[in-house]
């Protein structure tokens, strides 16, 4: 988890990232959440007396409204009223919307999405999350449950998803299914410096640091598999604005951010063919996410703000 | 094209089609379209007299602000003033939008989709076109172009479509796809009715009535194509889902409209397997069109009426 304190002009102030244990439950998650918010206002001494108010974005489907995590998957939770119980521990309104929607309003509000009215965020990182503003508001759809970028297929019949279904974007193209594609090409006999690199870095996943390295030292096996979750992505991309036409696409998390333009360029060259655009527009922009491991904590903090004060940090 | 009259309750006072005949060029065409909507004032008599104004939605990316068709590849047209050119033509204000934008808000205005405030229509013919209504509007993206969900990619390196791509649900799943796949299986040994139902009925393209009449004759190779485009309409459709989290979803176009529930419900199996949806919510419903081939030229009439007088025929 990423806690960041934001001032009126939207700067970041002070930020804390600490691990989430799901393993302590909802209860004991929610704890912990209000251990690092106290951490950073103890960091933000008198100044801490200004805080209004508290933004929070949790995974999975949320209710916006009442506070509520109607189903987190990941967390293992169901119903959880996370605002409420937050703001009984730290005596602060609490905000809560969906992690990577906090994403999506944090680029738009702060980063690099700042000025498009339509904006699609997609967020790489073990999932391939997402968030839709529409009208430079927030779209949640129906039940909450809009935004999931990472579950728009991509390949009939591709491989097995996180979600248990096939041909999702995340299957194809997530930092665990890149992992997984080198392990697979790896067990069959091709040689790729990952594996040594890992032992190297002490890392037993393939992270971002770990993939960055590989590419630096010329590994041919994981520029084949880093281009192929590429393919998949501009794929994604071209979907995405053909069916909502929108200013412009962010793509962030940490590979994103690791590795910058490398990570985008093969993207937007892919998007670009298959995007269907009238010849009288330019091509819509496809942007690195600016707010790096901070969107969703600053976009939470944007909707948080928004609720409080009807006024827009990045407006001012 | 298709023109209706609608009365102030959103009801079909009549109707009359006709064929477009592109090869007549832009005002060729709009001279044409004049006739028809002449024809049906003719046909209503004393009534034609509290015509208040028409709507017009045309194939291409539109400027519904100035009436302008930008870009129309079908019709080969580009920079158009239609609203403009026929209302000079009609002496009554004209309101432009795009056709299946417009088919998707017949629907949702006096269609299966009446009471959605988030909706997704799908038209499946000759190719597959839809549109979005979010929070009870007609979205139309940052360029007028959203609502695209024929060039949604379906399988990476999939079939060329219609568009010049590979891999869009249109090239998968329209009829034009399937008959390209019925031609490629016959032509490489394999038997089918379909040809000789085309020759009796005399149609060199393989309607939605020959796709009908195989169907009921029970020829295997049709089911199996049919069963393919379902299955990427399925998948299309849990894209659209999984990204927008709509009301519900509309179905249209001429094969839906023939073969109704026998189309629609393997596209809502396949659909429900791969929605992403939170377990205490009831499944998204996938409904077929109720106005048919009316949908287009109804929604055309809505957005006039929303137009000139800020009141919605479905709400009276």
């Amino acid at each position: 988890m990423m806690a960041v304190a934001l001032d009126s002009r939207g700067r970041v102030l002070a930020s804390r990232k600490r691990s989430t244990r799901p393993g302590l439950g909802p209860e004991g998650v929610t704890r912990r959440v209000a251990g690092a918010v106290r951490t950073l206002l103890n960091e933000l001494g008198k100044k801490s007396k200004r805080v209004q108010g508290v933004g929070i974005g949790a995974p999975g489907t949320v209710d916006p409204e009442t506070g509520v995590v109607l189903y987190a998957p990941n967390l293992e939770w169901q119903e959880h009223p996370l605002a409420k119980r937050l703001s009984q521990l730290l005596g602060l309104p609490v905000t809560l919307d969906n992690d990577v929607n906090g994403g999506a309003v944090g680029e738009h509000a702060l980063g690099s999405g700042q000025g498009a009215r339509n904006l699609v965020a997609i967020f790489v990182g073990t999932g391939i999350g997402g968030g839709v503003i529409l009208d430079n508001r927030l779209y949640h759809g129906s039940c909450g449950g809009a935004g999931e970028v990472g579950h728009i297929k991509i390949m009939a019949n591709g491989p097995l998803c996180g979600c248990g279904r096939k041909g999702c974007a995340e299957g194809l193209a997530s930092r665990t299914a890149m992992e997984r594609d080198m392990r697979r090409a790896v067990d069959s006999g091709r040689t790729s410096l990952v594996p040594a690199i890992m032992a190297r870095l002490g890392r037993e996943r393939m992270t971002s640091r770990v993939i960055e390295e590989a590419l630096q030292a010329g590994d041919p096996l994981m520029e084949e598999i880093l281009e192929r979750a590429q393919n998949s992505l501009g794929l994604l991309v071209a979907s995405l604005v053909n069916l909502l036409d929108p200013d412009c696409v962010v793509i962030g998390g940490g590979i994103a951010d690791r590795l910058k333009d490398r990570f985008l360029e093969p993207i937007r060259t892919t998007a670009d063919r298959h995007i269907l655009r009238a010849p009288h527009l330019e091509p819509v922009r496809i942007l690195p996410s600016r707010l790096a491991d901070h969107a969703g904590a600053v976009g939470a903090a944007v909707l948080a703000w928004n609720r409080l004060a009807g006024v827009h940090p990045g407006d001012s």
